[in-house]
């Protein structure tokens, strides 16, 4: 004999994340069905985690699904990939979800997945949605940020339980909807492309205190502390202030003795990838990508440190006058990422016809998520402002910012040159200010050598259309005086 | 009646490319088939270009085919994509190709395609091979360099006609065999990525002199034809001396006239998005792709240039010191980038299982093709005094030549970011050289804020190890005294 159905909301997927949004609802009066693949852990959760909170166990995927109300929601936090795809069918197949019902993924799905996942439920009357979830297992016991997109039908069904769970920031919750199909899992990829940018600043402007200025771990931790009262003030900031100052039983920095090598299989080559193929220069995140790549290559660096030379970093000078010009250089080149994120966002928008609520993005990032800042504040400033703000590097704010920040910025990504400390974000940064900034770019001679070699053809630039060179016209110069009158068709250079 | 077979080698696709390997062909004294999509191509070319030479026309597929000898050879030079696909059904379908039949691939197809067009062929008896053609017009007409890889029981048959129309470098051919699968359109791949890298660092030379230094067109052309007698001279080198001294009827160098904005959408992009998914650190390439899409980004640009501020650049000193110190600068970078393309083909062999002959490689870039140059002669030796030579800086020659141009390297990246001239390959370069040669980077604490903000676990340096830290363990440190002892399953940052 059954009972009606008790659970407001399903979760299935019991590591850290998933364990901790189910406490995080039943924190906020939702009654909660857990479900996991391994079913042993449910009891075991049960027992201990969920003691005495308004959570439910399951024992398979019919059970699960019957003790949900109906419109049932629920969600996967679940490995990406084809663990997604094996619960969604067990939901409809064993489970028996109905028309109406609502799935959401809120694992680190790769967005084209969500797109085919979004049209695949759609036709079978099931709505889906995909969404960024971000802030680790601390965000998702007490506040997480929450990226939804996918089928807007959901969304008056959901918005309770997510924004109710989400970070606040302002008293605005961290929880917005994104837009279309795989719109949530997209926004969620570039904030974990941004979250590799940032880091890799942090780093850059550790090495260069470190090894440039010579600056103990306590020195560097009352730096990021001070930094942490400015234009920086973050949640990646805080803890990295934190790390400089914990030290091992020994009295060594634990810092100091992990290894450097990072992974970078993730999100943020996604989004490199991404960019490549919107033909987008997110040259930050870029980088910071290729750093990890770089970090991971250790025995070839340690003998490399043998072999190749370079100069030994002299620190000369004012040295805190050199700490704020550090703090203005890793300002600016956060400002370029997120103008650059933005601009890919924009463009995925246009690419894939999505509707994107840009300052709702930026207020998302504000609280719960790792790239959480007092600096997302006035992005979300600059977009509310005005929404259609072709870049942020135009919001008067940031020009400003920029401006201020630029000679320090300069005088960092120089003196790391020739120090022989490697700046690839903060380089990076600075050469796109510098190329954004520039009218006329040297691709003028880059076009004329595609023509000389490869017939490619060129236009020429508005200043010189004429009747010999009119607009639109495909031009090709015969530079060598020999052969060269057919256009190449088919090489591609 | 039909006659016996009189063409040695077929082709199919007559555009510039095609029409030039054909004409190449002829010369070297093979009797070459010529076929065309537009049908109506042929009899004009025969009339034309290909008149009096032993070139034969077809009138469909099938009369192709049997105007060959066996076993045939015939080589596609059509838009890559789905027209490979269609003419090799039709070649089997319509041509009647029979078994130990060759089929080459001579056009831009991308590496995944080849894999599975040689495997699918291979299944019904059929070689195949796909190519990478380089040099232009000019160098399809006189001697091109050939990147063939696949079915390596094709090879005797197809050497002889390909390495008599390849270039030639110090009497050896600038064709060779490259390996299995689609590894000889991964090589040109990479080689076009290096071509997008080297044509990116010479604009930013380029860039320098003209608003650094403020040298007329005149002068930089002088300044590029000294390069081209030392350690630059390459066919990049030569052609840019030309475009420097073109000038139109009105006295202005053509090139001033040329639209700054150049496109991306091809091999360079496939070879950064292979360098992320393989995890190896290809930056140059990388940035001159993203260099590319800035370029494109004009309006916005000319925008941009109207808001945002920057230094005036100012040279003082020794101006002929500084352009030694450019022309280093350049060397020195145009070493990462081969390195950097070396290290990836190195882990593309690992990683699919390729077995390629290095020293090959760089000899068949030596002639012929865009990048060719001096300086492939000194990695063609490097590799071959050591085939396993772990990285080109670790061979004595280059060794030597990045110490040697490292001081003005530094200068000339130290200068662009105080002037505000945009070097972002320059300046990647020496990062990745600063970081390459660097045992301890900065990523222990990339590590540490990971396993801070989502319990990610990190493992020690070498020199830590011990009864704490055992070798191969992945510890997690409480690093706020609170939770945080669930290590991290599903989240990835």
């Amino acid at each position: 004999m059954s009972s009606e159905p008790q659970g407001d909301f399903g979760l299935i997927g019991l590591a850290v994340m998933g364990q901790n949004l189910i406490l995080n609802m039943a924190d906020h009066g939702f009654t909660v069905v857990a479900f996991n693949r391994t079913v042993s852990k449910v009891p075991h959760f049960l027992a201990n985690e969920a003691k005495g909170k308004s959570i439910i166990g399951a024992t398979d995927i019919k059970d699960f699904v019957s003790k949900l109300k109906k419109p049932r929601r629920l969600m996967l936090l679940v490995q990406a990939g084809q663990a997604v795809d094996t619960f969604i069918e067990a939901l409809i197949n064993e489970g028996g979800l109905e028309q109406g019902d609502i799935i959401i993924d809120g694992g680190n799905s790769h967005f084209p997945d969500t797109n085919r996942r979004a049209k695949y439920l759609a036709a079978k009357g099931i709505r889906f949605v995909g969404t960024g979830v971000s802030g680790g297992e601390e965000g998702a016991r007490y506040g997480p940020s929450i990226m939804p997109g996918g089928n807007e039908e959901a969304w008056p069904y959901i918005k309770d339980v997510l924004q109710s769970i989400s970070a606040q920031s302002d008293g605005e919750p961290c929880c917005q909807w994104v837009g279309d199909d795989g719109s949530g899992h997209y926004v969620k990829m570039v904030h974990n492309g941004i979250e590799y940018g940032d880091m890799q600043l942090i780093t850059e402007a550790y090495d260069i205190m470190k090894r440039g200025l010579g600056l103990s771990h306590k020195e560097m931790g009352d730096v990021f502390a001070k930094w942490n009262k400015g234009v920086l003030d973050s949640f990646l900031i805080e803890i990295t202030r934190d790390i400089m100052y914990k030290e091992d039983d020994d009295g060594t920095p634990i810092v100091e003795k992990i290894l450097d090598a990072a992974g970078q299989k993730g999100t943020g080559k996604w989004t490199a990838i991404n960019a490549l193929d919107l033909g987008m220069p997110v040259t930050l995140i870029g980088e910071a990508v290729f750093a990890r790549c770089l970090s991971s290559l250790k025995s070839e660096r340690t003998r490399a440190a043998t072999i190749l030379e370079g100069p030994t970093p002299k620190f000369e000078g004012d040295r805190e006058q050199f700490l704020e010009d550090l703090e203005q250089a890793l300002y600016a080149s956060k400002i370029i990422s997120y103008a650059q994120g933005f601009m890919l966002i924009q463009n995925a928008a246009k690419e894939y016809h999505w509707k994107l609520n840009k300052p709702e993005i930026a207020l998302m990032w504000r609280g719960g998520c790792i790239i959480r800042s007092v600096f997302l504040k006035d992005i979300t400033k600059a977009y509310r402002n005005n929404p259609d703000l072709e870049n942020l590097l135009f919001d008067d704010f940031f020009t400003k910012a920029i401006h201020k920040a630029q000679p320090g910025w300069r005088n960092v990504v120089s003196k790391g040159a020739l120090w022989g400390i490697p700046t690839p974000a903060f380089s990076t940064a600075l050469s796109f200010y510098d190329g954004y900034r520039t009218k006329d770019l040297p691709a003028n001679l880059l076009q004329a050598q595609r023509d000389y070699f490869g017939a490619h053809t060129f236009r020429v630039k508005p200043e010189y259309i004429s009747d010999k060179y009119p607009e639109g016209k495909d031009i090709h110069v015969n530079w060598t005086g020999r052969g060269g009158n057919v256009s190449a068709s088919t090489y591609n250079a």
